[in-house]
């Protein structure tokens, strides 16, 4: 069962949620790939509700939002199995699936091609309709330093020196896994 | 008086007030403006929270964030004099001095230097520190049809076919003025 929603009402439950961490969700052809985020925005442009999701270049959810441009952004409620978060933040879809990993359950989707994950209900279906990869010479150098280390591999962010993409998905349906 | 929030916790006011109009302020020397939006996000990137605003190339508020990037955004709570987001809408900073003719109170501000104005007493004062234009080529055509007509002047957006810069502010300070 879905509990539709109204986006921006349950705003707050998508914003403060994300900063404990939520998932992403991307398929191409039976390929399901779940990655951990904690950063995102949520926000209206060109009178659509978007959301807009960073990633890295690296990142196997990159490579698949080349491919098929929709995702599912998944917000827990109430309490969540932290191992979720851990292994969709470590792991690469290239190497592992996760999905299998963890005993996740993908939910048919209403309005896209990609599933949400029923273990944390609040679920986003959205449709890529604008995308940039950002600006390395605009980050300030305090940011580069912490998020995008050039030289030695930092303990706290691993390799991650390669600078993020902006999606802008445009919402398509909102709701709640009950 | 200001009472402070936690942003995150009045998303859903931020959003849904932004959808019938919102000001974005700026000031430089003693230029003081104020712009209506209808768009915007709310959000985090690496690990703060920003309020992204869209300006359009032309518009006096992109000149003076070039000038200082600081910006308050103010959200009105309850009723508000709908000539207000009128004025502040269709009139340029170039030729009015919008505050003045409206008779806003502006609010001396905590972490800026830019005041919100009483009015509409949801505030958020941002800093910027992060933009980047938005790219004409990455956008679909039915959105430039739209938001961006290049031959003839829509009625409905006027002369508005220069495109957006996306300017990250990261909130500094978020309070409601009482």
């Amino acid at each position: 069962m879905k509990k539709e929603i109204k986006v921006f009402d349950y705003a707050s439950e998508v914003l403060n949620g994300m900063k404990s961490g939520a998932l992403l969700t991307t398929k191409v052809d039976e390929k399901l790939n779940s990655m951990t985020i904690s950063w995102g925005s949520l926000g209206v442009q060109w009178e659509k509700p978007i959301f807009i999701a960073y990633v890295r270049e690296s990142r196997f959810s990159k490579k698949q939002l080349e491919t098929n441009q929709e995702f599912t952004i998944n917000i827990p409620i109430g309490s969540l199995d932290k191992r979720i978060l851990e292994v969709c933040g470590t792991k690469s879809g290239r190497e592992v699936d996760k999905i299998k990993e963890l005993g996740l359950t993908p939910e048919p989707p209403q309005s896209i091609s990609v599933p949400g994950i029923k273990e944390l209900p609040l679920t986003l279906e959205c449709r890529v309709i604008y995308n940039q990869k950002q600006n390395e010479q605009q980050i300030p150098q305090e940011i580069k330093k912490d998020f995008y280390p050039q030289s030695v591999a930092s303990v706290f962010h691993g390799s991650n020196k390669d600078y993020h993409t902006a999606f802008y998905g445009e919402i398509v349906s909102a709701y709640i896994i009950e």
